[in-house]
Order: C-alpha cells, then structure tokens, then sequence
C-alpha cells in the first residue's frame, strides 16, 4: 500500500490518532548480515511501523541487494517498505531494472534521491541530474503506481547556500509529483517547526515526515551531526558532554532529549509521523518509542484488522493468500520461497490444485539453513549424542537457543503452556519440530494467542510434529489406533513417513484438516492453518534435507578449525543414523475441547 | 449415483448389513396434488430411502410430469430417483426426450418397461417392442450413465403362460444391459424364494428387489391382487377375512403379514432390499418399516456421511453445492428453483460472483405460494386484524399449522427451544418468519441439531428474520447500537429493508456472515449456511410478492364463492396496510457462546 495512503488510513482511526513511526534500514555488507538484520527486522515488525526503507547503494552488488531486501521485507516479513533509488551515476537502465524489481516484488514505495556527488569531485554521469528528473521518470513511466518520497534539508544542504534555492527545489519536486517528504536528521527541533512553516507557506502540502536519529553513544552523535552538517543545541551538549564517556547513561538521556524532540514536533502539529534512522540497531529505537509510549499504540487501528495467526505477506501475488499449511509455521523464508511461483495463493479453502507445486523446488541447490557454519556452532555446537541432541531441543524451548535447524527463529509464546510437556517429550526421545495448544473460543484480542477483527473467537486443534524413532512410531501407532476406537469422540490423526517417503496414515488422500480457524462476527470462517498429505511429504524432505544440511555446513574449513575431527565425525555420524532411523510424525487432536495432556499422555505411555 | 452401487455401499457398512427400501410414488393428477406428494415424499427422505421411482404415464401432460417429479425429486429433496419409462406407443422422438431431460436433472436410473398395450386390443404403436429393445437403445445412446432396472413377474404374465419363456425374457433383458430386477408384487413368498432360485440358476446375477404392496384396506388389498393376477395365501384370507369391515384392524394384521413376508425374503439370502409400492401414502409404509426395525437404521452408513444441515440437491451441476443463504431455510423448492441458471454453486466459501443471478427470476411471472386458493384458506382462513395474522405464525409455532407462506412446510424441532419466546415476539408486534438458536461446540451426532460426518462440532449464530413495523424497527436499530456500544463482545449484526429496497445495516457491503458451521475430524471447516446483502434483498423481493400473492388468490372464485366480500376487502386491505408498513428485519447474534435471551430481550424491551 501507498504510505500517503497508509498514514490516512492511521490516523483516522483515532481521536486524536497516535503518531505513526518507521524504520530505516541500510544494506549490510556480508550474507551473514542480511540474515541477521531480517531476523531484526521480524522482530521489529512486532512494534507494528506503517513502513520501512531500504538504503540503495549505487552500482555493483549492493544495489541488487537493495532490490533483494525489498522482495524479502515485502514478501516474507510483509512490512510496507520503501526503496530508496538515486540517478546520481545511474543508468536509464539500471534504474528500470531497480523500479522493475520493485514493482514486481509490490513495492508501492520509492524515495527518490540524487544521491552524492562523485567523492573526485568530477561530473556526476547518468541520464538524470536531479532527484526531480527520476521523479518525472517514474511517474511517466509507472503512472500513479508508486508513492514518491522526496528528501528535505530543514538545516540546509552543502552544495546550496540558499535556503530559498532548497524550498524551490522542494516545491519543484512536488510540483513533478512527489507524495511525501523525509528529512536530513537534525536536532534543533525550533528550526525544523520554522521550516515546516516555510514549506507549508510556498504551498508544499504534502506529508513531512521528520528523519529522526537516536542517540546511542556520544561519538557517533557528534561524528554523525558533523558529516550532516547539522546544529547540536547547546542543552544537548550540556547534557551529554559531562556523561559522554557512560554510553549508558547517554543512551538513557540521549533518549530523553530525542524523545523530548519528537514530542515537540509532534505538537507542532506539522508533523504526526516519525521515520527513525535505525542504523539497523533495535534498542535505541525501541527506547525512544517506550518514552513516546508508542509501543502498541496502532494495534488497534484499521491497518491491523485483517492479521492472520502468521505474517500475511505484501507481495501482490499473494494478496488473498489466506491458508498456509502449518508445517512451515517456524520457517516463513523457506514456505515464501517454495511457493513463490504460483500462479494463485488458496483463499478461504486450501484446495488440492497447490499441493504438487511444492515439489518445485530443488532442495539439493538450496541453502536452507539460514545459518552461516560460525554461527551454526555457536548455536548448536557438536552434538555427539541423541542426548546432546535432545539437549539443543530443549534449549530452544527453554528460550536459551533462538534457532533450531527447523525453525528461523525463537520459540512464540504461543506454546508457553505446553513447554513443560515438550521438555519431557524430548528427554523421552521425541524430538519436537512444531506444536500448538488446542484452543476453544479464545477471544481474538488475547494477548498471546489473538489475531484477525475484533470481537472474534478463536480455535485450534492441538498440533504435535516430532521425529522419533521409527520402532517408537510404530507403537505409537498401535496406541493412537487403540485410543481412536476407545474414545470414538477424541479422534487423533497423525502423518507418519520416513526419509524415503514411506507414509502411514488414518486420513484419506484429500483430506485437509484446519487446525486454526476464526469466528468473526459478520465474516466467514476463516482457517488459516491446516495439515495435509501432499505438503507434509514435501515438509519432510526439507527436515530431513536440513540435517543434511548441517552436517554438509560442518565439514567446511571454519569448523574443521573449530572442532577435532573424532567430535566432527561422531557427529556426522549420529546425525546420519538419527536420519535413517527416525521418522517424522505430526499428529492433531480432533477433539479440541479436550485437554492438551491427552495426546501428551499417550506419546509418554509409548514412550515408557 | 445408481443404484447399484449405492446397495453395494448400504450393504457394505455393517455386518450383517441392514436390509434397505425404496418407495414407488406414481404421478398425481393435480397440481395441487404434485405439491402434497412433494410434501409427503420430503418427510418420507428422513426414513433414508435408497431411491425412489416415479411411474411413466405414456402420453400427453403426465409423462411431461414424470420428468418434472424427477428433476424435483432429485434436485430439491435430494432423493435419489429412478425413473420409469415406457416404451409401447411411445415414439423415439418422445423416449429421448424423456431420457434427455432425466439425464439433465442428474437422474442416474431408469426402469425400463413396455408398457401396457392398448386397451382395446389393437397393435401397439411406437417404435420399440419389447423392453430389451429400449435397454438396447438406452445402453447405445447413454453408454454407462443409467443404471436400467427391469420389471419381472414371479408369478407370471397375463400375457405370457410360459413360466420358462418369462425367464427367457428375463435373461435376455439382462443380457443387454439391466442391472436390476423389480419385481411385481405378490404375497406368496415361498413361490417367490423357488422363482429367485430360478432366477438365479439361468445365470441372471443382478440385485432382485421384491415389489411390496402394504395392506391398507380389506377392498384394496383384493382387488389389487386379482388386477396383478397373483395368488393370495390361505393365511392372509384366514387372518383378514373375519375383520375385513375393521380398517384399522385390517392394517394392523395386514402390516404384520407383509411384515413377515418381507423377514421370510431377507431371512432367504436372495434379497436385501424392499421396494413399497407407498401408493402414494404414507402411514402403511411407515408401519411396515417400523415393524421391520427398519426406521433410522442406515442413519449410520456411508450414504449419509455427507450431509448438510440443508438437504443436499442431487442434481449434477450442484454436486459441489455447500453453502446457502439461511434465508430459504424453509423455502426449497424457490431457492432451487431461483438458482437453476447457475453455471456453478458456491463451495467451501459463498463467494460474491452468485449474488446477483438472485435477481434473475422474474417474480411476477412466478407463482411461489404452493397452496391452492382452497388449501390456503384451509391452513391460514381470512385473516381480518393484524392479531389474526399474529394467530397465523403462532399456531404455526405450535405446530398446529403446516405451512405458512414463506414456509413451505412445518417448522423444525431445531427451534423448538425458542418456541416460547417466539411466540412472545409475534405477540407483539413481530412476525417471526425464520430463527435458529446460537449452538457452540454441539457434537455432530446430536439428535435435534446434527448433521454432518462423526465425531464433529457443530457452531451456530442465533438468527433471527421478522416483519416489524417500521418505527418499531427504527427503535431497535437505535437499541441494537447501544447494545453493541455497551458490550462490545457480543456485536448483533442487522440487516433492515422495506418493501421498496429502503436498507439499513451495521455490515459492510462485501460482508458474508457464516451463521452455520462444522469442524470435522481431518476436514475443512464446513459453513454451510450464511447471510449476506444481495441474497436478503433477492429474499425481501419474495418475501413481499408472496403477502401479493396471497392477496391475489383470494380474488379467485373458489375463495369469493367461500368468503364473504366485506371480509375479503378488509382482508385485502389489512395486507396492502402490512406490506407497506412492515420492514423485513434479520438479526445475527455475532456471540454465539450467549444465551439466546441476549436478543429476545432486545427486542421485547423495544416493543414494550
């Protein structure tokens, strides 16, 4: 969605409406670094920004990076976001190549810049000189389709002594169509409000959205105020200059004078929108918001009202994409990527035209795993037994491991209340992939398992995956049998298959089980999670394509330094042994009324 | 389906496997009389008929007849129908334009017959005869499709001495292509189990289902077994003869002769399933299967494990058919007969692509009422005040009327635990026309509100459809949004609509409410009922053409004749007076975990 569009649709939902806020994000240099800052990206999502954006870094590879990271924030991470783009030595046609790229992957959002000057000093090259020439550019070529931020320079701009030349610039780039305005960083927040006051005057009446920079050390404040060539106010420095060698404590006041500077802005009333240079850093950010109390604050405002229990992604493809199976419920990289070729996304129903395309991919080429060898170590050392094993599983319950080979990041909280069974199941030799609680008229808004309109109940059936050994599942399956004919209202039913394929099951080939679904008050129900056939086999061969995996990242040169090679080819072959004889197993609890330990039990009566 | 396969799927659920039946209706001479025999063949489908058959009356009006009780049959009761088609006097032309029009309505089988030949003894004309002929041209121009049942005769043929040529006869129909035997009917059994044996013994393996004729009268039952030309057992003369002036004792012993009739054919191993000749009646029949222990005993089988709460339609195109507005409830026959053009019918989710083909019946075209002038006074008298109108929907609450207009029969038990309440609204002002109580996670076997596979939970929103006077209405709209305001967790969603199109609602345009739902062991969740704008304001069309329709045919002669003028014009103008004045309401309850009192008492407390 367009931003100009998007703070409309904030800001009317409220009296008087919460400011809005977003995050800027620059392109990091190594792959390791651009997993790590999605990961921070996803959690940051939880604070709900209306949009980010994305550096560009002309030339090279960075700047594909830049379209890259686009596809992935809009796709994966389903945040809003807004590529930057500079002409500045830029080609006409590296420049369709970029909006191409970006318009495919639903971007609705460029901030059009010049970009810098050639550091030589020489002429800048490229087929356009000025940020208002791309913004005609775009508009000729893509219409209306994308919203154009513009950049503004309220302290002034190096190249340009004239501050009146600035505002004719800006009024000339609105005149050519730009939507909204970001700002240079600054801190004199009277300046800024005179500025804004100067805009408004010459009749620029589009959004100004203020670039705010929050203070984490004193040298980076002084040294980033420099290169921008922005006024420090004296409080500032009288504040911080005594305290500058305590990073801690010019954190914490440097967030105060920050917070302090939004505030005024805000009650100016040029301005209700904050677009904070995060320098891809959480925690300065996050502070500012707290001491601006806007954490939370737009949960409930329209632009939230049709979440699903996972990321609803922005990629237009996938608009009315509504159903995913849960297998890939810890693994959104993977699940986008598998299925980014369809032609239609399953809406309202999962329907069985999908099932076979998720065998598209080739899992041989891919790297899954997301994690570089380091950092996989870091993570999971060396196992060299099942039960060192177990002990990685239950750290990642524990909340003490923030990644398991089967899932790209922490454990929700959603399974809070089963962790205790979890924990026991894996001291018992079922090793835990996925799990939910079976849930019966939950309320919409509850804080742990809330999602979708207001006002709406919530269901889910109890949910269990796990790899155990293949004599265990058998026995388990005489059981859950046993249990079914028992119990003839508790019916569970359950996947079983091995790493080649071998499946047993009680449901029928067409069978489609919801296992989270929502009531909604004037809505259809809506069921976006289920369990089937067809993407479980192709589940299990990415599980058991994982464990390859991390065997495969162990025997690079980073880790064959790390670790002795008799640990190395224990662990090697453990792992192959765990592969060949350990099959992967979901079973769901039909009776969701009944009570989590009964599937619990029975898994533990086997397993005894 | 055919039939065939649907004995092979009845008898192949239990072990030993219940017998099954299936009733022979014949064409009724009015139309008035068509609607009743609808009516009575819509209550015999709860005794779970594997088929039923409509006789052929060669010629002119009824045979058109024939095919129109088949496509209703099959597409608006969802009765499984075999049709009989006669080949003696019959032209090609008119034989594949009755097969034509029985392949269009979905229907799978055909009793292939030839007929009787004219009464007056001259040659049969038509272009085929003998049955084996119209199996042959059946079978070449249909391949596969039908399933070709033949009519035998244990007892022989008036036509024919040869007991042995009869089995000729016989054999040869089947080696052509039939795939059943209906037999005549006959009281001798044990002659019946020697001829099956011959049957049997020239090769003829296809399924004998024995014709059974129930006892209803002394008179009938002779004079139908001298027509046949069928031997009577000296017992059923012994048992009957000396109470042949008592009816009701002639049926009591006469059920429990036929009763042990049909135990000595299944006790034989020949036979497993009963065809009752009903006469188009229903008591004898019932007695027969109560007496047999056969009522309700393939509620269990495979055949009905896909039921709706609505009865499912057997037509082809409809096949996928899931999900209907609540609104037709108690009006099939209108709503099959409004959505015949479909190409296609909503599954899974109701979609918005149907809605407007709702306004492509022409309604003054249309006659909606199905009552005769004389049986709709019959059933509702001349009202002359609004309380009489109230006196109307209240004994129809109580079930001491069938019908009411807008229902085409009597009101179901599922709303039996309204029943004091809504009588207490039509008490004030309220004319209830359509209700279903908020159910949560009610067990799908339930013997008032199950439908649906095994093992599953059946949710409903309270609804709630009326005529209200229109400041009545206003006053509850103003009630309704304080009730939202004051409780925001139990949101009531309304749709108001005067007669001419005049709508008020709380809901949004693209709004569909699923008011009914399941969820299944291993399936999607199914919802199958929903309300949604266009679909209530095709219904408000026929809600009000029907109070114009009941005007209307009270200004036929049968009534004029019956009523005096000064009633009917007061009649008349009480009518046009509650056309006007009166607003169709519905209500939803979005809390379907409240009690139902919630909005009864919304409503009464406006009406005081």
């Amino acid at each position: 969605m367009k931003i100009a569009e998007k703070l409309k649709l904030a800001h009317a939902c409220a009296n008087p409406p919460p400011a809005t806020f977003s995050f800027e994000f620059f392109v990091p240099k190594t792959s390791q670094g651009v997993q790590n800052l999605y990961d921070r990206m996803d959690r940051m999502y939880d604070l709900n920004p209306i949009f980010v954006d994305i550096t560009w870094n002309a030339g090279g590879r960075s700047s594909t990076l830049t379209n890259e990271m686009v596809y992935t924030a809009q796709s994966t991470l389903g945040l809003e976001t807004c590529m930057h783009l500079t002409c500045t030595n830029m080609p006409v046609s590296l420049i369709d190549e970029a909006l191409e790229k970006a318009y495919a992957s639903g971007c609705q959002n460029i901030l059009a810049l010049r970009g810098d000057p050639p550091l030589d000093g020489s002429e800048s090259t490229g087929d356009f000189k000025y940020a208002k020439d791309l913004i005609s550019y775009i508009r000729k070529k893509y219409g209306d389709h994308f919203n154009i931020g513009i950049a503004a320079y309220p302290e002034g701009h190096p190249e340009e002594e004239s501050d009146d030349n600035l505002l004719q610039y800006l009024k000339e780039k609105t005149d050519v169509g730009a939507d909204f305005i970001i700002t240079q960083m600054f801190y004199d927040v009277d300046n800024f409000i005179d500025w804004c006051a100067q805009v408004r005057k010459i009749g620029v009446n589009i959004p100004i959205i203020p670039g705010i920079m929050p203070i984490s050390t004193y040298a980076a404040f002084i040294r980033r105020a420099k290169w921008s060539e922005i006024a420090i106010p004296q409080h500032f420095l009288d504040a911080l200059d005594p305290i500058k060698e305590d990073d801690y404590a010019v954190r914490e006041i440097g967030t105060q004078l920050v917070a302090d500077l939004c505030q005024k802005l805000i009650d100016s009333g040029y301005v209700n929108h904050l677009h904070f240079y995060t320098m891809n850093l959480e925690k300065s950010t996050l502070m500012l918001l707290e001491k601006l109390n806007l954490v939370d604050c737009v949960k409930d405002s329209a632009l939230v009202s049709e979440d699903l229990p996972w990321r609803k992604s922005l990629h237009p493809n996938r608009s009315k994409e509504s159903i995913r199976p849960i297998f890939w419920q810890n693994r959104k990289y993977s699940y986008i990527s598998r299925t980014s070729g369809w032609d239609e996304f399953p809406n309202g129903r999962w329907g069985d035209s999908r099932s076979p395309a998720f065998g598209d991919i080739d899992l041989s080429a891919s790297q899954l795993l997301r994690q570089s060898p380091k950092r996989a170590f870091e993570l999971w050392g060396c196992p060299q037994t099942l039960d060192d094993l177990a002990d990685i599983f239950v750290k990642y319950l524990n909340k003490e491991t923030n990644a398991l080979p089967w899932s790209d990041g922490p454990i929700g909280s959603d399974t809070d209340i089963l962790k205790a069974s979890l924990i026991e199941l894996n001291r018992k030799g079922y090793f835990t992939l996925n799990s939910q609680p079976a849930l019966s008229a939950v309320r919409s808004n509850d804080k742990v398992y809330g999602w979708g309109p207001k006002n709406g109940f919530l269901y889910q059936k109890q949910y269990l995956e796990f790899l155990v050994h293949k004599d265990v599942a058998a026995k388990l399956l005489e059981a859950v049998e046993a249990h079914n004919t028992a119990d003839s209202t508790g019916v569970i039913t359950y996947y079983v298959v091995d790493k080649t394929g071998n499946l047993s099951t009680n449901s029928k080939d067409e069978d489609i089980n919801a296992v989270t679904w929502g009531v909604f008050p004037g809505e259809e129900i809506l069921q976006p999670t289920i369990v089937e056939k067809n993407s479980f086999l192709a589940w299990k061969d990415e599980v058991y394509h994982l464990l390859d995996e991390w065997v495969s990242i162990y025997k690079s040169k980073a880790i064959q330094e790390l670790v002795p090679q008799e640990q190395l080819e224990k662990f090697y072959e453990m792992l192959a042994s765990f592969s060949d004889n350990y099959v992967l197993c979901n079973l769901v609890n039909n009776d969701f009324t009944s009570a989590n330990s009964v599937m619990f039990q029975l898994l533990e009566s086997v397993s005894a």
